[in-house]
């Protein structure tokens, strides 16, 4: 079988860099191309020396990138996707956009929380929304992707189930997340300088950040009524990883082995969704490094309420081991071919 | 004026050398004997050799301690502090437990989060629970003081104001706590094991962490009415710190500057409570190594959710500082006097 | 081709759960059976939970593993390792061992440094030391092989082609080495606390560490003299990794370009060795996650000091990647097989 | 006692907050002015929120400092200090720089490792080398003080007995230091994000750092002849402290026993060094957030090498602590007033 190029845009990124490691070990893959802006002529060796001898490709402009590749992941800042997508469509190229710009179905949303507009209502009628685990129906055959955020995702499957089912109530969702640095991407700032972060802890954008209208999105789907939340992100002094924890009504009648059984069910034969056992909690360490999402289940019956717990790694099962998934399923490749990631234990 | 003799019991766990340090930079405060059971007889600074040649006192028995005390803090695992609570009174020693026996005013409680009972109902009537800026008037001249737990220290601050003020409603009140490592103290487990905590985050005891009943007594105390909270901690790969964020639904026709005026009233005079502006996060780092406790007011519209985000350093205003604080008032010494604390920058 | 079945004895320490992890992405090893004195009866994913859905093998004993396996590695406390050979080669399995048992070739060595004496001399005489870059010839065919240690893996490799060329003094050899908390394994004590490593950093065992004669005794064999070290171990607040920084007199004539030839030529077709550009020096984050190591070469042009930096894994590259490099050596499988292990970026 | 009034020129880098807090705590000390380049007009603690209704001073300008001062401290980049030292001497201003400027005598190394020249030769000859326990005699009723570097300090207390003494070789001195990540300051570098330096480590600028002339300058004083040495500093995932473990040649008929006792005596008087007793290693948890330096002696008998470990916290005695402890001393101020800081156990 002849190997599908492979093309990425925003190389030098944390998701792009993260990206060019995955497709590295996809043996249907052939990075056949890397993009960056900032480090444009130079190797991502030269960036990234962990790649020295291994990826000594240089980083091209998003044009060649998009000339020499069968599929481009793109990982830039939002706004500067619509016109990748567009080139990319255009040349025959499967688009996967790792952005926020194809994610939100809404143009409204869009310009409250993205400040931007939609150049090309056709690729947003024509993008789709990749979480495989609930909508892997909708991916398949598709050449254009909007891969779901890092918080998004974690907490997309932690509540999805639950609100399928019917189990919980679909208003007074609490939503307090915590995810490691790379989250907030390679650039420099003083929130990410090693002594702000190290040994200290935080919120920040409380109830403001711009996940907040893509997390609401699908848990409306999921519900198939609107869904508001209030969600708070932290930042964890770590590298890699989210932790999620979802604090919902448990609606009358229902009890913990209601909703053990449902997620059972709706995750029974997914690869990289792992219901832990009465006892354990999700923790990072257990799915880093790899594409899995953990989720513990557990009921507060003091107050009825039903927290979820859900780890995953923000770059891989929260960037770019999703993104290939997705990659997976759009091009017919058997789903987890480049993502058999077994996490550590340390 | 002579120095009051001051004697620590359970010197060489995390609360009681914090204790030690602070004691011994405390212009009214002498210490007088050390105790632990683990390591009778051997110097302080054998254990900890950041004391060496600053504090070389030796640990004795706790019946060595308290003959040579004014004072005596004791710094055990909960269930022994009742006798020598006891033996203390009858010393004519002032007695501030750091553990948990005297936390609860309701025995039931205390069997049912325990395992135990009260053994001195009188020495359990006599004891008062001190958070200083919520019952000082009841803790000066007192001599057997309960010091609070370092999550319900966080958590009662955070709150109090909007419960005291009925600006909030009194069900559904979500708290998801964070806290460094130093709170599980230095007994050898394999969560506290470098290899577990570095760079992993996730939630324990969820919804059954024996701080609950404590939180509840207080939150009720200072609505008026019964509450009940789901409280979630979590372990954070830092040493010192806890960072709480507490979501409550907020009463309708009450806004945030509702919530900040009453917040300016009730500690605009407390010396270790600061209301932080508008666009600050409440963060461990602000507040580490000091007595101080940092809150964050935000509101979510949206979903009519007030937020509070409250930081303490677990080991000094949610262990040793508070307990020296509150000395102080027992004393009828200026509260803040050895408590002068800066937060370093890092 | 049938797959070979791989017992691992000691399967829940560090080094055995990394070997678990490497094995089960092996294309042409199947791990046969798990041995754990510890654990025995538990499944390998309930004492690491990582593993869970992914290896839920049980805990045997020792002597099931030997019984059902074409290879066994054992990840044991020196001392522990003689029997278990002598059991394995009984039963034609091929041994390799992750211990010091069979590292010394001096049984005086062995006994100075490590208290126990040989008890199977035939087995001594038949066992290699398996640094494949310098030893490969004589791994190949072999069935008892001592895995090197750590630190001694990464100085052997730092300065061996120095030795082989002559450059340097072979006396008054510097060796600074800084390592990982996983290197002191995942028994509890006061030094891996996370609160005593974290925000700590110190020397221990100074001049007194165990692995100095098997340094040696590797740069003696590579220097046709006599070695002798001074070797200073320090304990890094990281999970993973050692640096080792290896200080040299340079011998007269020779020059930095001397150096750069003879590394580049020894490592030519090294799978697993880079020789850093100049203006890199070797870090951790680098090759960590891989069987890399990375060596950087500096010279002190005032002090006529050559400085060598290499920079392993030391779960990968000085333990259980090493081992199965050595093992696809024995079972004349390719060398790489398995271990194409990409560093991450972070 | 009026106080003195304290200016602080680079008030909002890193050692310029942290000579704010103890400046604070100083009982003698006022601060007048804070001076900032960067933040002009912006509150102190509008940069570091930690000090928030501690220190609410205004960040002027360098000139504005100077006027309202009678001792200015200046923490700025080298090249940036002469000129102030200038003015200040004018002014009749005590003048401390934290900076490089005045710490070498030799114009030639300042020009060759700072790439500068001496502006004002008068002031440099004015200049005294502040490392109090070394020159203190020099120190008294001067009025222009070179801080010493922050490596430099831990390697001139840890080997300058030995030099002294007479028992080492001057020649052959290997110093592997470590530092924090505060060493490198608070602006924003690649180097110093968060994901680039956890879970790493690594050396930097091998053989090649500005500091080495300095160390050279002060060891050649000690020892009485020209020293060389070759100097490798690290980068340590912390935030404060820097270890430096020395290598040197113990002369022939000297042993561990002729260094403790020369070391004692060097030091038996000093408030903040200590020699720490066998069986313990200098490491930075004991020192850290305090003035004081700890010293650990080695010999290898092996190989007749000495060993010095040396911890300090690099912004206290490597930088902050150490200037006010030379105010004090050029003001005849008690050298211990304002730095009876007990390092925390954790």
């Amino acid at each position: 079988m002849e190997k599908f190029r492979i093309g990425i845009i925003g190389a030098t990124g944390y998701a792009g860099v993260e990206l060019v490691r995955l497709l590295l070990l996809h043996p249907l893959a052939e990075i056949s191309a890397l993009g960056s802006v900032s480090f444009e002529g130079k190797k991502i060796s030269e960036v990234y020396p962990n790649l020295l001898e291994i990826c000594d490709l240089p980083c091209l402009t998003n044009e060649e990138v998009i000339a020499q590749s069968d599929v481009v992941f793109a990982a830039v800042p939002h706004g500067m996707s619509q016109e990748l997508a567009a080139q990319c469509i255009q040349n025959k190229c499967v688009f996967i956009d790792l952005g926020a710009d194809f994610r939100l179905s809404d143009e409204e949303d869009y310009k409250q929380w993205y400040g931007g507009e939609f150049k090309f209502k056709g690729l947003h009628d024509a993008a789709v929304y990749g979480i495989p685990e609930l909508f892997r129906g909708e991916i398949l055959g598709k050449v254009l992707l909007a891969n779901p955020g890092c918080y998004p995702t974690s907490i997309a499957l932690a509540l999805s189930p639950a609100l399928m089912g019917g189990f919980i109530e679909p208003s007074g969702i609490i939503i307090d997340s915590k995810s490691g640095v790379t989250g907030a991407g390679r650039g420099l700032t003083q929130t990410s300088h090693y002594v702000d972060v190290n040994e200290n802890f935080g919120a920040y954008k409380v109830a403001q950040h711009r996940h907040t209208p893509e997390i609401e999105e699908t848990l409306s789907r999921m519900a198939g009524e609107k869904i508001t939340v209030t969600f708070v992100p932290h930042l964890l002094p770590i590298n890699r990883g989210i932790l999620s924890t979802c604090y919902v009504k448990l609606k009358e009648g229902f009890t913990k082995e209601h909703l053990r059984a449902a997620y059972a069910h709706v995750y029974k034969d997914e690869p990289f969704v792992r219901i832990l056992p009465d006892g354990l909690c999700a923790a990072v360490r257990n799915v880093k490094y790899s594409n899995i999402c953990d989720i513990s289940i557990h009921v507060d019956e003091r107050t009825n309420t039903a927290v979820f717990c859900s780890a995953i790694d923000n770059m891989i099962k929260g960037a770019a081991g999703q993104a290939v998934q997705n990659m997976n399923i759009m091009l017919s490749i058997p789903e987890t071919t480049g993502l058999e990631l077994i996490p550590p234990a340390f």
